[in-house]
C-alpha cells in the first residue's frame, strides 16, 4: 500500500536545525526581551548610546528638556487637585495598615519626587493604596501587635516596603514582569472587589465609633465583633459619618454624570475633612465619643535608613508581606498606567515601570514612607484634571511638603468617621459587579476565578483570595494542556477546506477518512489521553460505519495546524498511535505539521517510520492522496487486513 | 474603508450557544471519563449491568470463566520463574527501607493474590521496588530510627502503606488518575536514574561490610560515610560482592544477547543467594566480617491491622510519605502495565489499575506487607517467560507461601552482601543513559527536566529531585503559553495556502498585509506579551517597507486556526489590538476562528465592533479580499489616514 505513484502537490519543509546555541538565544530573547528594548541602541555611536541609556533608565532627562509652560499651567492645576486627594487619602489608608497616621502624608511626598524622575507614565499619581494597606495590617498583624508594641511594627512596616521595593526593581532588572500577568483580570477583578468589601466592613470601627475591634478580616469575624459589643456602639459618631457618606457619594454620582465637574468628586474628600474639623471644634464633639486624629508631627519625612529591621526576627514575616504587597502593588501601578497610557496613545516598558515603582519604594523605605504604587482613583482624577507630564507628581509633593512644615495641626481635629467614610466611598468604586456580570456572559471558567477570588477573600483572608484565584487561573492553562479538544474535520462544500463539523453543520465527512485535529500542544501532560481519545474516536468511527454501513474506514488524518509544539512523551505516543492504527489495518496520514512539531519528528525517526509521503501540507492535499489511493486499491482489489482489536484473553 | 461590494466565499460559522449545563457536563465528562467507561452498559438489561460492574470491577470474574489449561502451563512457568527472583529481590529491597528481611518476603505473598483478582493487566508481576523502598526509608528515617524503634518505625511504614492505598484508590474512584500523567517520561527517566545511583551508593554499606553509615541519601553525605570509615571495610566482604555482582552481570549480558535464555538472568539471583549461603555455611565467613540475614520466622504473614498507627504523632509524616510514595508507585505500575499491554494489543484504564494497586496495598497494609506495585524487572520477567494471565501472580504467591512455611531457615546464611549485588544489578539496569542522550537530541527542555531530577536526586534528595523535575515540567507548559510563538505567514507559490515564512522559505509576504498566527490559546498569562508582540510585527514591517519602499501596510491579519481558546483578558487584548491597528490607520481582519473563540467573541460584542465581514474562513480568502479593497481603493483613490505613532511629550 503505497502511495508512489501519486504525485503531492506542495511538500512539507523541515527548516534547517538550527546550532543549539542560536536557539537558545533566540528563546531567551524572546522570552525575555518581547519588546526588543535594545533596538534605539542600535548603530548608534558610543556617546550618543551612553545617552540613550541613561535617557532609558532616567526618563526625565529625556522629556524635561521638551517641557513648556503651557505644560506647567496644567500640571500645576492637576497636581493641586491630586494634593487636596492624597492628603485625606493619605491619613486615612495609613490608618488601614496601623500605622500613624503621618506615615501616610509623608508617603506622599518623597515617592512621588522619586517616581516623577523615573516614571516613565505621564498620568500616574502616585500614592498608597487601600489593600496593600490591608495586606499590611493582617499580614505584619499577625505576627506584632500594633498597639502593643508600635514602634516595631512601624519598623516592620519599613522594612517590608523595603523589600517591596527591591523585589519590585528586581523584577524589572531581571526582565522578570510577566509574573504580573499571571493575575489574570478576573482574578484582580474579584480580588479587588473582595479586598473593598473588606476594608468596607474594617471601616464600621470607625463608623461605629468602637474602640476594641478583631483583627481578622474575614466576614465572620468582624460580624462578630461589630455585634458582640451593640452597647458601644456611638450615634454621634454613625449619624457624622452617614452624612460624610452620603456627601461624599453625592459628589461621585454628580462627577460621574457631567465629567466636566471631576474636580466636585476630587475635591469632596478635603472638603469633608475641613468640615468635620470645624464641626468637631465648634462642638467639642471628640468629648462625646467621637474620636479624633489628635496631635500630628510637624516637620518634613525623618531619615529611617536606621529603622529597617533586618535582623529582627519577624524580618521573614517583612520579607513575606513585602513580596506579597509588592506584586499586588505593582499588578495595580502597571495596569493603570498601561491604562492611561493607552488613552493617549503612548507605551510603558511594564519592566522599566517596575524599576521605578521598585527604586521609589526602597527610597520610600529610607525616608519613614510605607508602600506606595499608581492608585486608580487618584490616578484617574490626575488624568481627568488635564495632567501632561509627572511634573504634576511633583507639584503634588510640594503641595504635601507645604502641608507637612505648616499645615499638621489643622488636623489635630479630624475626626475618625470622616476618614471611614472617605474610605468607604473610595473602596464602593471598586465592587465592580458590573464586570463580574460581564465575565458570567462571556466566559463562565473566568467568573469562577473571579468569585473564587472574592469569596476566598472576604471569608477567608486577602491571601487566601489570592492563592485560590491564581491557582485556579493557573489549573485553567494546565487543564487546557491536559485535556485539549479533539474535533472531527469535515470538508465544506465545493472547496478544499476542512473545518470542525461541530462547528460547521455544512461541513460533510469523507467516506473511509476519519480527520482529526488536536488543539493543543502534545505534551507529557496530555500524551496519554491524547492516545486513548484517537482510539476512541476510531472505534465510535467504525461503530458508526458498521451500524449505517458505510464505506470501511482505511485513513486516519491527524490535522496538526493547531499543535505548536511537542515533547518527547508526545513523539512516543504518536508512535503508538501509529501502531494501534498499523494493527487494525488503517493508515496514519499527517497534514501540516509545523516547524517544531516536524523538527523533532525528524530527529526522533518518526518521519522515517511514518515515510515522508503520508505528510501533507494541508487536509485537503491528504485527503485528495487519501481518496487517490482508495481508488487505486479498489481497482487493484487490495485488501487491507483487519486486525480484530478486541479484548480476548 | 467598507468592503460591502465583495462577495466572501464562505462565511465563519458560529455555532448555537449552548445550555451552561450542557456544556458543562460535556466538559466534565470529557475532563474525567475521556475513556467512555460506560459504553459498555448502555442499552443493557439491569441484571446484564449488575454482572457487568461486577466485572469492571473484579475483572478475573471476566477471563476465569475462559481460562484453560494451556493457559495454566504458561502461567505456572513464569510464575515459578518470578518466584525465584522475588525471594532475594523481596528480602533485598525491604532492607533498603530498613523494614525487617521477612516483611519483603510477606509483601510477594498477599499483594499478587489482591492483584490477580482486581487489575486487568495480564503481565504485571507485583513485587516491592527499589525507589519506594528507598523513599520510605529516607522519609520516615527523618523522624523515626529504625535501629532504636524499629517497633514504631515497622508500624509507620505498614501505616504509609495503609495511606499510599488509600490514596491510590481513591485517585482510582475520583477519576483523577491524570494527574500521574504529570510525571513525564524525562521525569521518570532522570529520577529513575538518580534513584537507582542512589540505591547503589547505599550498598557500599553492604559491599565493604560497613556497620555504622549515614541516613543521608546524597552523594556527598554516603562518600564522607565512606571515606571517613576506611579502616572499617572488610576485603572478605567486598571481594564476595565484586565476585557475585561479575556473576550476575554476565548473566545479564548473556540473556540481552540471547532473549530465548532469560531464564538464565532470572534465575541468577536466586542461584547467587544459594550459592552465597552454602559458601558462608562452608567457611563460616561470618565470623570474619561478612554480615548475613540470620533468623527469619517460620509461618505466613500475621496480621497488622492492630499495628496501623493512626493516633501516633508521625501519623502526618505517614500520609505524606504514603502519598508521596503511592504517586511514584503509581506511576510505575501503570506505565509498565500499558508498555506490556501495548505489546499484546489489549487495553488498561488507568483508573481501573489504579483501584487495584491501591486495594492491594489496603490489603497488604493489614497482613503485614509494605509498599508493592508492578515492578519493571520482574514484570519484563514474567513476560518473557510467557505469562498468558494474571495467575502467574498466584502461581508466584504460592510459592512464596512455600518459602514462608518451610524453607526460611535456609536464608539464615544467605550473606548481605549478595543482596547488595542483586541490588546493584537490578539498579544498573535502570541507569538509562541511552534515553537521556535521546532526549538531548530530540528535546533539549526535555534533557534539562531528566537531568535535573538525576542532580536533584543524587545530590539532594529524592523528594528534592522529583519535585524540581516536575516544576520545570509544569513551567515548560506555563512558558508555551505565556510566551506563545508568533509567526509571519507567507504564500506558497501557486497556491491560495499560507503558511509560516520560517518553516517555508519559498513563501512570499503579501504586498501591504501582514499574516500573523499565534500558537497559543490566548490567555491573561499571554495577552499583555501578545498585545507588545503584535505592535512590535506591525512597527518592524513598517520600518521595512520604509527602509524597501514597498507598498504601505493596510491590513493586518490574524490567523487564529491555532488558538484553540480566549479568555476575557485576551479579548480585551484583541480590543487594543484593534484601537492600535484604527489609530495606525489598519485594518485588522480575523481569519478561521476556531468554535469557542468566534462564540466568545461574539458574547463580548467584538464581533460588532470588528464588522461580521472583516472574519474569512481562510487566510486565503482574507488576503483575496484585502487586495479586492487595495485595488478598489486606488483605483477610487481613497487616502487611508496614517496616524503617527511615535511618542511625544
Amino acid at each position: 500500500m503505497g502511495n508512489a505513484d501519486y504525485e503531492c502537490p506542495h511538500r512539507v519543509a523541515i527548516p534547517p536545525a538550527k546550532p543549539f546555541l542560536t536557539s537558545l538565544k533566540s528563546g531567551v530573547k524572546e522570552t525575555l526581551f518581547p519588546d526588543d528594548p535594545f533596538r534605539q541602541f542600535k548603530n548608534q555611536p558610543t556617546s550618543k548610546k551612553f545617552i540613550l541609556g541613561l535617557q532609558y533608565f532616567v526618563p526625565i532627562l529625556e522629556w524635561a528638556p521638551r517641557y513648556t509652560f503651557s505644560f506647567f499651567k496644567a500640571d500645576l492645576i492637576a497636581g493641586i487637585t491630586i494634593a487636596s486627594l492624597a492628603v485625606p487619602q493619605g491619613i486615612s489608608y495609613a490608618g488601614l495598615a496601623n500605622l500613624p497616621p503621618i506615615i501616610g502624608l509623608y508617603s506622599s511626598f518623597v515617592p512621588p519626587l522619586v517616581y516623577a524622575m523615573l516614571g516613565s507614565s505621564k498620568d500616574l499619581a502616585v500614592g498608597t493604596v487601600a489593600v496593600a494597606s490591608l495586606l499590611i495590617s493582617s499580614m505584619l498583624g499577625k505576627e506584632v501587635n500594633p498597639n502593643e508594641n508600635p514602634k516595631l511594627y512601624v519598623q516592620l512596616a519599613l522594612t517590608a516596603t523595603f523589600f517591596a521595593g527591591v523585589f519590585q526593581a528586581a523584577l524589572g532588572f531581571l526582565r522578570l514582569g510577566f509574573i504580573v500577568d499571571f493575575l489574570s483580570h478576573a482574578t484582580i477583578v474579584g480580588f479587588m472587589s473582595g479586598a473593598a468589601t473588606v476594608v468596607c466592613l474594617q471601616q464600621l470601627k470607625g463608623i461605629l465609633g468602637l474602640v476594641h475591634f478583631t483583627h481578622g478580616t474575614d466576614l465572620l469575624s468582624v460580624m462578630e465583633s461589630v455585634f458582640s459589643q451593640t452597647h458601644q456602639w456611638r450615634w454621634e459618631s454613625g449619624l457624622l459619618g452617614c452624612c460624610f457618606l452620603f456627601f461624599l457619594l453625592l459628589t461621585r454620582y454628580f462627577s460621574k454624570r457631567k465629567p466636566c465637574f471631576f474636580w466636585i468628586n476630587a475635591m469632596a474628600p478635603l472638603t469633608s475633612v475641613v468640615l468635620g474639623s470645624v464641626l468637631v471644634y465648634l462642638t467639642h464633639a471628640e468629648k462625646h465619643g467621637v474620636q479624633v486624629i489628635g496631635n500630628l508631627k510637624k516637620g518634613l519625612n525623618p531619615p529611617s535608613l536606621h529603622q529597617l529591621a533586618f535582623g529582627s526576627p519577624y524580618v521573614m514575616t517583612a520579607v513575606k508581606t513585602g513580596i506579597i504587597t509588592g506584586v499586588i502593588a505593582l499588578a495595580e501601578g502597571i495596569a493603570v498606567g498601561r491604562t492611561f497610557a493607552m488613552f493617549k496613545n503612548y507605551h510603558i516598558d511594564g519592566n522599566k515601570e517596575m524599576i521605578a515603582i521598585g527604586m521609589m519604594n526602597i527610597a520610600g523605605s529610607s525616608t519613614s514612607c510605607y508602600l506606595t504604587t499608581g492608585p486608580f482613583s487618584r490616578t484617574a482624577v490626575n488624568f481627568n484634571a488635564g495632567c501632561k507630564t509627572a511634573v504634576s507628581n511633583i507639584v503634588m509633593a510640594t503641595a504635601v511638603m507645604i502641608t507637612l512644615l505648616f499645615l499638621t495641626p489643622l488636623f489635630h481635629y479630624t475626626p475618625l468617621v470622616v476618614l471611614s467614610s472617605i474610605i468607604i466611598c473610595a473602596m464602593l468604586g471598586l465592587i465592580d459587579y458590573e464586570a463580574a456580570i460581564h465575565l458570567w456572559k462571556v466566559d463562565k471558567f473566568d467568573f469562577v476565578v473571579c468569585i473564587s477570588a472574592y469569596v476566598g477573600v472576604v471569608f477567608g483572608s486577602v491571601e487566601i483570595g489570592l492563592v485560590i484565584a491564581v491557582s485556579i487561573s493557573l489549573l485553567r492553562m494546565l487543564l487546557f494542556i491536559a485535556r485539549p479538544r479533539t474535533v472531527l474535520l469535515g470538508n465544506i462544500p465545493n472547496s478544499m477546506i476542512y473545518r470542525s463539523m461541530d462547528q460547521y453543520p455544512i461541513a460533510n465527512s469523507v467516506p473511509g477518512v476519519l480527520i482529526l485535529q488536536i488543539d493543543a500542544p502534545i505534551y507529557f501532560a496530555n500524551a496519554n489521553y491524547l492516545r486513548e481519545r484517537i482510539s476512541r474516536w476510531i472505534y465510535e468511527e467504525e461503530d458508526k460505519i458498521k451500524s449505517t454501513g458505510g464505506s470501511t474506514l482505511q485513513y486516519v488524518i491527524l490535522d496538526m495546524s493547531a499543535n505548536g509544539s511537542i515533547d518527547t512523551s508526545g513523539i512516543s505516543m504518536l508512535e503508538e498511535v501509529k501502531k494501534n492504527t498499523d494493527r487494525r489495518g488503517l493508515k496514519l496520514v499527517l497534514a501540516n505539521p509545523r516547524s517544531e512539531v516536524i523538527k523533532k519528528l525528524e530527529k526522533s525517526k518518526f518521519i522515517e517510520a511514518i515515510g515522508q509521503e503520508w505528510i501533507y501540507l494541508t487536509v485537503g492535499e491528504a485527503v485528495a492522496a487519501c481518496n487517490f489511493m482508495l481508488h487505486s486499491c479498489k481497482s487493484n482489489s487490495v485488501t487491507v487486513d483487519k486486525f480484530d482489536a478486541q479484548d480476548n484473553v
